[in-house]
């Protein structure tokens, strides 16, 4: 078949359109693009020709600043290319090949790619750094360019770099389309949230989310370690927690797993951003500390049924308990900012329980529980407060009338999404959307272009109310991933997600997107990414 | 958490029924059983006691007739035992060991499992193979007994044996119920089919499946192997098939490739049917034979529209053509059953083409083109059944009017499935059913249900109408599944297919199923097949 054309970059596929969708054309449904980014930069320039970069001789150069994170990047995509390099041999097996130079549109070799970073490396990714360069590779000179001012934008031009690489059809020398890209980030947080409670993901594929999250650009892992299940995390102060509230005594996360999974996200301008959900979402804290959570009761009986609800706000040792976790979870996690859930919290067990009742009525809550939740969570946003965090909250703690300090940010997950946006906002909040980003909301096969169809941006609003809008996160939640099937749930679906925080256009074209996404799902396979089929039949070559 | 108390087996778990959706308890959705089999076996009588068995000792001895097939499964299944001790080693880290033989049930070691097969081995699995056992392991004696008429019920048996294992908290050491299961399936043809056009699936990932299989008792391997997108299936006498119909040069089967492929599944007990999917679905053969496809023609212009549609009945290669291709087939696969697809044929491309509606006026088929499909099913059953081979055709084939002989078989895969099953018995021929287990028809997370609620054998019957029901398999078609996500995506919900087909239960309990299944994905994992959580929150320790 001819999927497999020499120098296929520069040529342009045609295809018969075929309605009875019995009959179809043989070879892949969506012919992958070559050589083209995702996501789609803020402006690409072409330029005629194209240049080839020859393996064995390449080399990316530090001709500015430099640091321990550029160097390892340095390291990582110069073995990228030589991956792609390899990748382009084996798929020309049994071809003949052919001799770049030859073509008419060979604009010369690219010898080097010269990484100018401009001002020194910050140690931290953060939220408001900059992931803004510049990228020129033409036939002007031997050496490629990538400037940035901010080592987060080197990190994410070197990204876009290896993506612009494809076959030439001359064995392992790889052809680039002469381009100037001038690059950067519609949203400043674009995350993916990864549950390790309703099932214990390995360190391993904890590393392989960040690896495949810097190659979409995503630079917020949202750590959502514990829930109602499982309680992962090996707290030093409290130990407990984990040894009972674990699912197995092995399946948990020592502090030296943090530190490590922090350091490898680090090196990729990710910030790790843990969330320890509460009141809800707590019951596997009630395995070492019962009585933290709230005894619910039978209504029938007016006994306690055995069954723990939310943590009692009303039980004295609950928030020095709470002060003493979360001032080792600042100390643990560098990232300034934290997220305390705050969502689902069900009323019946505290209503069921005449204790808490009897709270309600001597501070006149008047069976509000929303109002009880309202004076916990504002008692726990003071307590980070003076830890010196920021605090990311569900939507229901904005929904429920919490006193909020004007720097939380809310996260809109449910419900209509254009009107909370434009709520939020409007009362002056900074935003994070996930409500059109459920990467556990299964279709069949690749349903990526419900993910692609949502613009975080489109929402009744000023523009200073779209300038709250902090960006968003694909959520996947584990109720039914585990190790075995949590890569191809992610990938390629959160690229959607990815693309539609980090370009500019606000109408994408869906059709094109298709064709890049089929390229971009082969070249994370190749990297080690079990990304999942996007569009329906086709190949990679590995 | 108690998830792992020693010696659970003997224990029966209790938990409080929580109806708010946001309260749920810690741990897992559903406790997973302990040394439960799956499928169901036939008969098991439970008897007091456990025993144990000590990996350092214990042996499968042969005290029958042996063969390869033998000698290679009791190398296999002892690799399994010992694989189960070390995970049951490593499950008990940090806990304090138990000491099985204090326990009052402890009624004694198992120091082998014998082995005895009656009649001398057959070569090669078939239709009517015997695959009954009766493995008996109790207090008695320190040797298990595995007693078969047939080599293929000693795989099954010692499959099911390897299932009985769980730890028992002493170290290393398994536990096992006493117990004497007599074991037989109920329809013998219990298949899988994978897909490896739509996408191409590395033989290691074939073989894998394989192993899956044995693991689930599943019987017929139905290997989908080319359709229109592409041809994978190196020919000897044809090559060109595949050289120019690959999705690419090296993703294809060579016919070593293929042999591996039997002899494996030979091993396993698994018959390895083939599929060449004609006069539809063969696009890319179009590729290097586009003489032997239809062109379609533009109804307005009355000119070819550049399309290809079904082979060509018209055409005089195509039946020279189709009786080598099959030849070689037949000669390649030794499995006497052949799928000769026979579904979806497009009309429409058949209708638009001038040479084709001038051959149907000469033989007053009056613009009935199933009367063609018919004539060209015809002429290709003639020509398999003249290789002495045995046909299977998806119901079309049937419900078009073909005129079949009686031994065909009739493959249901979509309508209602009752009517279909009752209209193809009644005419007396075989049936094969899939219609309820079609795997790429996802639902959020695990799904298993709806395959485990289809009853093959319940649709309106005579007694002689059962008789003729084979089985049926799980489909795996390849549209949006390649080696990234298809073992996650076919395991565990295959089994729920598997077990339905082997287990005589008609109304089975799908609460047990659930806890068993739990048990049975986590035993594939250990095994290296990435089955998916079954049910919800859970975890296997490996």
């Amino acid at each position: 078949m001819m999927f497999w054309t020499l120098l296929g970059i520069l040529c342009v596929s045609t295809s018969v359109v075929i309605s009875n969708p019995y009959r179809v054309n043989p070879g892949p449904l969506v012919t992958a693009t070559r050589g083209e980014p995702w996501p789609q930069p803020y402006q690409t320039i072409k330029h005629d020709g194209f240049l080839i970069l020859r393996p064995s001789v390449f080399q990316i150069l530090i001709t500015g600043e430099t640091c321990d994170i550029l160097e390892d990047a340095v390291q990582r995509y110069t073995a990228i290319v030589t991956l792609e390099a390899s990748v382009a041999s084996r798929e020309l097996r049994s071809a003949p090949r052919a001799h770049a130079r030859q073509y008419s549109s060979f604009a010369g070799n690219l010898a080097s790619l010269n990484v100018r970073l401009i001002n020194p490396c910050e140690d931290m990714p953060h939220l408001n750094m900059n992931e803004s360069y510049v990228l020129d590779v033409r036939n002007t000179t031997e050496a490629g360019s990538l400037m940035a001012k901010s080592i987060w934008g080197i990190l994410r031009g070197l990204e876009t770099f290896t993506h612009l690489l494809s076959r030439s059809g001359d064995g392992p020398n790889l052809a680039l389309k002469c381009q100037t890209i001038i690059d950067k980030p519609l949203l400043q947080h674009r995350g993916l949230l990864l549950d390790t409670s309703r099932h214990y993901l390995p360190i391993s594929d904890i590393l392989r989310t960040l690896d495949a999250m810097s190659y979409n650009k995503m630079n917020v892992f949202h750590w959502h370690i514990t829930d109602d299940q499982s309680f992962p995390y090996q707290s030093t102060r409290f130990p407990e927690l984990s040894a009972k509230g674990a699912f197995h005594p092995t399946l948990t996360y020592t502090r030296e797993n943090v530190q490590k999974i922090i350091e490898y996200a680090r090196y990729r301008g990710i910030r790790v951003i843990p969330e320890f959900d509460t009141p809800g979402h707590t019951r596997s804290w009630g395995e070492s500390h019962p009585d933290l959570l709230t005894p619910c009761y039978n209504d029938s009986t007016g006994a306690p049924d055995g069954t723990l609800g939310p943590l009692d706000p009303t039980e004295s040792k609950l928030y020095p308990f709470i002060r003493e976790l979360f001032a080792e979870i600042g100390v643990t996690f560098p990232e300034r900012y934290i997220h305390l859930g705050g969502d689902e919290v069900p009323f019946d067990c505290w209503a069921s329980n005449p204790r808490i009742r009897q709270y309600m009525h001597e501070h006149h809550m008047n069976d509000s529980y929303e109002q009880l939740e309202a004076e916990y969570i504002q008692n726990l946003l003071n307590i980070t407060r003076d830890l010196n965090t920021t605090s990311i909250v569900w939507q229901e703690v904005f929904d429920n009338g919490v006193h909020l300090s004007p720097e939380t940010v809310v996260h809109v997950w449910t419900g209509n999404q254009k009107s909370k946006l434009a709520a939020v906002t409007k009362a002056g909040f900074h935003v994070l959307l996930s409500a059109c980003w459920y990467l556990d909301h299964l279709q069949n096969g690749g349903d990526w272009r419900k993910f692609y169809a949502c613009d975080p941006l489109a929402f009744p609003s000023t523009v200073q109310q779209r300038e709250l809008v902090l960006g968003g996160e694909a959520c996947m939640w584990g109720e039914v991933v585990d190790s075995t099937n949590v890569h191809p749930r992610i990938w390629p679906r959160a690229s959607a997600a990815a693309e539609r925080l980090w370009s500019h256009e606000r109408n994408p074209s869906v059709t094109y997107a298709a064709q890049r996404l089929e390229e971009h799902a082969c070249r994370m396979n190749r990297r080690g990414i079990p990304a999942q089929p996007p569009n329906g039949p086709g190949f990679c070559i590995q």
